[in-house]
């Protein structure tokens, strides 16, 4: 478990010996982990200090908060929850990249100068690119269906999450996101209101959108749109995830093509996971979903499900997952916590792959299974491995924006699984590390160049449409 | 004419006497003003300068580039359009307000922490304008349709107008503000469009929507959303003109309910700025469009205009806008340029209030009538009294996000109006000074007060609710 309750307490503490260790006892009685205590001011009688303390559950924090009004000498200034006030006044804003400081700088950047670009513009829309905001920003779209491990919160709701993506998208990758958080929820509707709000932004990024509908509004969207559309929860999860087995099969000396792999979960992530390990040479797959393994001769009924039922799972297995992970070499899990178990994994073949994606709990405790796995990894950041989206989203978008992509294709996603693989060097595998760390620095530029050569050889690229049109509008915008 | 062209000319000048007295006689010649003059680089037979020039009209600039190539000893290196370098790579950027270092941060601000502020909003969504970006943030809208002078551009090309209006809200109020451009233009789509943006935003601020469509859209959005909507081209333009005419009233000692006024022009701001001088007790007001006095024996087809018909006209005057000005205290023009002259001034009222709106040339030109008007004002930088929307929508936003208004109504616009009229002292009042400059820093605070009051007095500020919930959250959100 994450120790995701972060509480800072101002304590008023009398001035007698003791007082403060008395203090720290009890945090630690009640469960919480101390983090730096500050010294607020101080007095001839008494001290005010303020201690950061870490919990996991907010039950523990209740408790902590009866037991400290108990110690003599200690009274309680205030107590905050340090999620709460790192989100107030929100996480983003707007920020003018040109300064106003007098009518002549109105007139550049606003009336009258501004007409000129506007014209500029309607003469030759590619300009919007270099002469305006679009080049640079991306819309993170959601209905807030399908939010974290929350479910169908809705747009309001989903609201931090989309501006924290917004902070990533940012620090990573130096793009501007803003989140876009939809009061609609119908394919069509979707559809119809990205496509109305297109001009401003360089690309879309969809999220949190349920699937099956995710997948057709993804589809559209990308063919109507000449701009690049990317569904994080489909294609960000599938990168990181193939970029990890690719090297875990290394670790383990197995090849893609000769392994039994085994998805659980056939949502956003499974599907595009499944259809990127065909691409890359995977020929055994077999996908759960709740109701067992998909198979042909069992046809389901949503779309998506009924592609995955045509293209993998050849020999046509039937079961549950725990009779389907029998024998396979990798199980990739997108589903729920504590699927699986133990029995479970010694039931695979020997060193067998574990991805146990789903958050914040696992479908299988890795704790339970460090001894029979060849390689174990999770979405969370507490163990090895961790397989995260923030490796793959920046960089995918910093190259499609850079090489001016029309959308994102195949390729691109495939070109960003392998760089992202081969920035582990192979001294520095091993089953503790087959994938980089998202603080890791060369990530977004290595993805991005893979992606914009990517975009280049298949076509999708219109950077140089651009550069051919530079030389005759010289006096137009030619920057000192 | 506002001087528009700003270039800067980076010049390679041989190190001869008079050579940079020639570069300097020739610009005078070819109709430039000279900015300020820069040295880049200097060497023992060269010297390097830029040269800042503003001009009318492009064609002068053709005509300096080819006479200074004529020079001896002097070789171009560079001419660069100010207004198009202020333009490169936008004008506006996202800007994170919390920093990621590590997985600490990332565990405040996005995963997982940030599934409880998800949560809590859920729980209320009212906690949204604590907890997210919404409580700033407005979204401007267009479709591209009326643009500026330049009509009907689309909406690609209107961003950069959307973009320097967002510098605005952000200079001026504080306000973080989004260009949102529409690539659909029927009202229900822009309704539409709009509702299913709406959760990210705690206001929308419409702009350079055609009329009569803009009406329809204002009105339903209004009634749909229970976030603040402002068609800033009517109310801002109608909050402006008339605290100026206010003031201007008060110049030639007359009064509203007395004075006879014509406005030229039934678009977004002849309606809203008729609409609010009657809510303001003027009772003779004649509208015209280009076909002549609006009058409700000839009734118009347009819903606006018939509006406009009935509340209107009372002496049913018919005629054209040189007929009907006949003997009036005031014109309002916010139609076309040079619609009016001398002669039709002179049959105005002694000491007539003349209002040439139209930009950037005025109905007619201020200097033709200097002698016979009581008080003029423009909406250009370069006479006395610009009536300039900036004089309203960031006060107006301001107060309405602040007091958390769920909509602006007229109680709102004309509170407005009065205090930006207030401003003015008395001994500050003068046919030259009846509106406070737009970089009159007591503006904005003023207009916000005055908004947030009308806002409580008419019962659609939320404030309120909000603070009576705080007290019960103490643990959840409590700041430091």
């Amino acid at each position: 478990m994450v120790m995701s309750l972060n509480i800072t307490i101002r304590l008023k503490l009398a001035n007698q010996p003791g007082t403060l260790v008395r203090v720290l006892a009890v945090i630690a009685d009640e469960g919480g982990n101390l983090g730096s205590i500050d010294l607020v001011s101080a007095a001839p009688d008494h001290m005010v200090r303020e201690l950061m303390v870490w919990f996991y559950e907010r039950e523990n924090l209740a408790g902590l908060i009866n037991a400290l009004e108990e110690i003599p000498g200690v009274q309680i200034v205030q107590v905050a929850d340090r999620v709460f006030t790192k989100h107030l006044g929100g996480k983003i804003e707007i920020k003018a990249k040109r300064e106003i400081h007098g009518r002549e700088d109105l007139a550049l950047v606003y009336t009258p100068g501004v007409a000129r670009v506007s014209q500029a513009i309607e003469g030759d829309p590619e300009m919007a690119y270099r002469l305006t905001m679009k080049g640079n920003f991306v819309a993170i779209v959601t209905d807030g269906s399908a939010v974290l491990g929350l479910g169908n919160i809705g747009p309001q709701a989903a609201l931090p999450v989309m501006e924290g993506k917004a902070i990533l998208f940012k620090k990573f990758a130096g793009i501007d996101a803003l989140p876009l958080c939809l009061n609609v929820h119908g394919t069509k509707e979707i559809i119809d209101t990205v496509i109305a709000c297109a001009p401003t932004f360089g690309g879309i990024n969809l999220e949190d959108i349920a699937a099956p509908q995710c997948f057709a509004i993804e589809e559209e969207l990308s063919r109507l749109l000449d701009i690049p559309v990317f569904h994080d929860d489909q294609h960000g999860t599938a990168i990181v995830t193939v970029a990890g087995l690719l090297n875990a099969l290394r670790v383990v000396d197995k090849r893609i093509d000769k392994v039994k792999i085994v998805v659980s979960g056939a949502g956003a992530a499974g599907v595009a996971i499944s259809k990127m390990l065909l691409s890359t040479g995977a020929r055994d797959i077999v996908v759960c979903d709740r109701k067992g393994a998909i198979v042909r001769d069992d046809m389901p009924e949503i779309d998506s499900k009924k592609w995955l039922a045509r293209h993998t799972n050849e020999r046509c297995v039937h079961g549950s997952l725990q009779e389907v992970i029998e024998g396979a070499d990798v199980i990739i899990g997108v589903s729920g916590p504590g699927l699986l178990h133990r029995d479970d994994i010694l039931r695979m073949k020997e060193k067998p792959i574990i991805f146990a994606l789903a958050n914040p709990e696992p479908e299988v405790d890795p704790k339970e299974i460090l001894d029979v796995a060849g390689v174990i990894a999770t979405g969370r950041s507490d163990f090895p491995n961790q397989i995260n989206n923030v490796l793959a989203f920046p960089g995918v978008f910093r190259g499609a924006l850079d090489c001016h992509a029309r959308m994102i294709n195949d390729e691109m996603c495939l070109a960003a699984a392998h760089v992202l693989a081969d920035l582990v060097t192979p001294e520095q595998l091993s089953p503790e590390y087959i994938i980089p760390s998202v603080f890791n620095e060369d990530v977004c530029p290595a993805v991005s160049r893979a992606v914009q050569q990517a975009a280049r050889n298949t076509g999708v690229s219109r950077r140089y449409l651009y550069e051919e049109n530079e030389q005759g509008k010289l006096l137009n915008f030619m920057a000192t």
